[in-house]
């Protein structure tokens, strides 16, 4: 391919950051030609978070140009926009592996390179993780500047007003740059994101260069005024001050976050004078410089691998992997049977398959943006009011509305619906994806029904479920990806509370699942079976209500009992130990086996790959059962009663 | 007592908010006056959170003579604040019982009253909460106004910052009350505080009452420029918009909150022609219209029985309960021999302790706000600078970092330490304050440290384990109150990470008690001693890693084990349980019970009350032990391996 082909001069001269400062700025400027070049074939490669990382090519290239990294700390929110930076600090040759097992990761991780300071992931976290860094500097420790460079999405979560809350209350010397390009993975909703736009609007970027020069030289210390003066000269606008400002930041911008000079220009500046917090308003296109990717609704965030002339996707990414859109049919079925039912999304319409209902029901699906404290506890005053909320937020995002999960809706008895996507291990995104908490940090509370799907059939009962439960909290998860290909019904129909269902019959041993790897349970059993042990195989449905009658029939009749659960210890197995300790089932010696996610984050890798690291295969199953079983033969005496 | 004399013939007139209808201004006014005097005699006799209550009875009267509650949702933040609220709802004779056991709880609570739409006692909680019911509203369910009251300390948080960024994006009619005493529980920080100050000083108070009449005659619709020509009458402020008119609400104010005329004309005002989101900003003081708590540092934000007329608390409630204290002083003690050591809080100095610390070594505790999310990452920063950070947060609101917890500091394996106060029950704060989770949401993250202090010797040495422990994140819990009397070591001593300790040996039974219920542990072994049966007592100290050779060992030599912690399933005991199942152990069968906190929510009253309702007290635990035992010695056969 041509494009592959293109001759990178500079870059080749790049290996690290030391590198760019000798460059002049045409020089800078032309490496990030050939940067954004190098991006765009790379992931043409793997696949992998292309719009945002074009987006930040200049601000790349200049942050590694005017600051002093690693001193410094360059902390990228959610760092998926890291290809370009991962470049010029030394793992061109490594991005060949990107987000693939064993290689590299698609986000900024400390254990990866001395460049990367504050990994992330999760967003909203880059301007806490500069202050901590700053006050660490400010403290002694051998830290230079910090720099956060956050999305207009990223900045609308609560976490990052606590920051910068704080930040203009210490007046601590660091640099928020916002990279502005009026998009999260959807566009950004929310009242912020429709202010950035007016300022934005109302400073003619065209006018910054001839100001240019006068800001920089008449620029005064304190720096709040210099970027007062500069933001005025730049906007026009009088009097006031931004919603930065009111937080105690100097604002400058806006800026052109593509065009070398001002972004180099406003950085030395900034570098030069700042005495405390410092916001930088640079505006950015996502997926800059690649035309299939600029005219694409969704800007290329995530692609397959493409042909980098045409952008053409090897194969097309799915929005709505099976699961996902199994959900979203099942819930906009709901809808149209229930004018109460409304759902929620915190940024994510399309990740969650909310789309498909906004496509019938648009003003009954509510997207509050990166917010998920905010709509958990919205979706309790809904259903307050006798709405049927669904709350649709991934797993592991759901982690950010514990609080609210515990005190606004469990110890209320609301009845808000959460339906889990990403539940268990997710692929290329990694561990800080994974969904490994949820049942625990659910089941536990008390009142909360809390289900898992054993395949997608079963999901569209438990949809089905939840609307129909109108008596507390109701939860329910499922992976990422396709379903076991089961026959969908043409409508869920609601399914008891806290009964499980036998899938198989068996006499040698149990495998009790809740959740997805049901059919790693029914795989087991067919293995262990062909060695002429059979196995009975439940599906439990409930961590809570727990089918306890099913367990303690599982016990009695079995002389060992495997639990299965994609998830950390504390969750479904726990429960069904608890269980069996406090009615005396323990003491019938039986061998039982509790199988959860291991006690350690998994790296990013398929998810049959992640999945065999972390000892959950049919094959890990039936050597749990086997090894179960062993003990228990082994024991002389032992009588199954 | 004279002022308890003082009659009240206005509020005895008052069965409901509906009576307020047909009262004048003027007697609104001095309904106001009776209702203060009212809640000053009846906190005098009961304690609770006084100073809040008194700063918010003016607006508390006209929101009830102004809107139509219970139709119209009336959402206190927090709630603490809601003692006026409660007297004026049908309530009067029953805040004799506040925040007793069987009595009316200290916050806002759904099951209590139809005047109470949504319970609360975390902050920051109620614009979430009036958005949703809005949307309730607009959706056709039976739901009038909405009105948040939320303090300028509240507002500080997160999710504040997200429902107002989504208020202003749906554009709903809703009210939001900031009631501005610049106080939350101590004085507020952040840059928001600062900022909100500069507005109140701007906006001569005195200027309104001759602006007010204008005001209403000349507000045209939409609101927002009438809001708009409203502050500039009273403040001044030209052009540009207050944080809160960028975030796209109407913003009213500041007003006197105390002057009746004001907020009755604002309210009147406000309600008749909004048609989005308002923000009113009230200015009060907290502790209004009571000498000793207008004059006291902390405003009487919590009060013990005092007397009426000299404001002299019956018994100085303690700022530094005694293992608050042991915590502050073991860490300050810390802090004086290693420089690295910083301490972080949220909002809570002298709640936490930090306040001791503070004393000595001001420059490195770090009051973030109710910034929890932050206050976690920011904290994982600072470990990552080299420094040594400490995050002392209650367990209850811990839960309000919990993604950063798992995100920022449990994936990254960075060494924050977290002191853990207020775990399990704590007594006259209810159900909404209890430490119930914690064990559960941090012992099941890899690498995590997890601690809990059997009694205040043991949490002098674990302040010092979790100094001496750069490995990864350690945490360590304690409860409220009291410890054992046990003598203080002169330093602390790292213990052994992962290793328990056994108190007494025995034969017939073993507990292996995690935390402070070491006390009713042994207190239960003394029971069972008197009967004959002699028990162990071991204290695990950790629950993660967990001293599996001392569980193996218990269940080895004792046909029954009882585990004990003050939390939620899913946390010690299940660890337990976890190992013991896939180490073989559970094929002993042997009794075995895990005592939790019970799967339900336990309201106010003293701990030892709330202990014995939650099924924990010494009696509890020998019953458990008994019955276990009993079990074990009505099967025939068994043999003690």
């Amino acid at each position: 391919m041509e494009a592959t082909m293109t001759p990178t001069p500079l870059l080749d001269r790049v290996a690290g950051p030391a590198d760019l400062k000798g460059m002049g700025d045409g020089d800078l400027a032309r490496l990030a030609h050939e940067l954004r070049r190098e991006v765009i074939n790379t992931v043409s490669r793997t696949g992998g978070h292309l719009g945002s990382s074009l987006g930040v090519v200049e601000l790349t290239v200049a942050i590694h140009a005017v600051f002093d990294t690693p001193r410094d700390k360059l902390i990228w929110d959610v760092g998926h926009q890291c290809y370009p930076h991962k470049i010029l600090t030394g793992r061109r040759e490594a991005m060949a592996t990107l987000r693939q097992g064993g290689g590299i990761s698609g986000f900024t991780k400390r254990s990866e390179s001395e460049y990367d300071p504050f990994g992330a992931a999760h967003s909203s976290t880059s301007i806490s993780a500069a202050l901590g860094y700053a006050i660490g500097r400010e403290m002694g420790m051998p830290v230079g500047d910090t720099i956060a460079v956050i999305g207009d999405g990223a900045i609308t979560a609560g976490m990052a007003y606590e920051a910068m809350n704080h930040a203009g209350h210490t007046g601590s010397r660091m640099f928020v740059i916002l990279n502005d390009n009026d998009m999260s993975i959807a566009p950004p909703v929310g009242a912020l994101s429709k202010y950035l736009n007016e300022i934005a609007a109302k400073g003619p970027l065209a006018l910054f260069k001839a100001a240019a020069e006068e800001f920089e030289s008449h620029l005064p210390g304190p720096m709040r005024d210099g970027a007062r003066r500069a933001r005025q000269l730049v906007t026009g606008m009088p009097g006031g001050g931004t919603l930065f400002e009111e937080l105690g930041f100097s604002y400058v911008g806006p800026i052109d976050g593509h065009d070398m000079g001002q972004v180099l220009a406003t950085l030395r500046a900034a570098r030069a004078r700042a005495t405390g917090p410092v916001l930088i308003h640079a505006v950015t296109v996502k997926g800059k410089g690649f035309a299939p990717a600029e005219s694409s609704a969704d800007k290329y965030h995530g692609v397959s691998k493409f042909d980098p002339l045409t952008g053409e996707q090897a194969k097309a990414k799915s929005n709505a992997p099976a699961y996902t859109s199994v959900f979203g049919n099942a819930l906009t079925d709901e809808a149209a049977r229930d004018p109460r039912v409304v759902a929620i999304t915190a940024a994510m319409p399309s990740g969650t398959g909310l789309d498909i209902m906004a496509r019938r029901f648009a003003s009954r699906v509510f997207d509050v943006g990166i917010a998920e404290q905010h709509a958990v506890t919205m979706a309790a005053a809904m259903a307050a009011s006798g709405l049927k909320p669904v709350c649709a937020i991934y797993s592991t995002f759901l982690q950010r509305g514990y609080d609210q999960i515990v005190h606004d809706v469990a110890l209320q008895g609301l009845p808000v619906r959460f339906a889990i996507d990403r539940a268990g291990l997710v692929g290329q995104d990694g561990a800080t994806h994974a969904g490994a908490f949820d049942i625990g940090f659910l089941a536990n509370l008390p009142g909360f029904t809390v289900m898992a799907a054993g395949d997608e059939a079963d999901l569209v009962h438990m949809v089905a479920t939840a609307i129909a439960h109108d008596e507390g909290p109701i939860a329910f998860r499922y992976p990422r990806g396709e379903g076991m290909g089961v026959d969908l019904p043409t409508r869920g129909v609601p399914l008891e509370i806290g009964k499980g269902r036998v899938l198989r019959e068996g006499t040698g041993a149990a495998i009790l699942s809740y959740g997805a790897h049901l059919a790693e349970a029914l795989a087991a059993a067919e293995l262990l079976e062909a060695e002429g042990i059979s196995v009975t195989v439940a599906d439990a449905r409930f961590a809570k209500p727990l089918d306890c009658a099913l367990v303690d029939r599982l016990v009695e009749h079995h002389p060992a009992l495997v639990t299965l659960e994609t998830g950390a210890t504390g969750g479904f197995g726990a429960l069904v130990l608890h269980h069996l300790a406090n009615s005396g089932g323990l003491e019938r010696g039986r061998a039982i086996r509790t199988m959860t996610l291991p006690d350690r984050f998994i790296d990013q890798g398929s998810p049959a790959q992640m999945y065999e690291w972390a000892g959950l295969t049919a094959k890990d199953i039936a050597a749990t059962v086997r090894q179960a079983l062993g003990r228990v033969v082994a024991k002389p005496g032992l009588r199954v009663v």
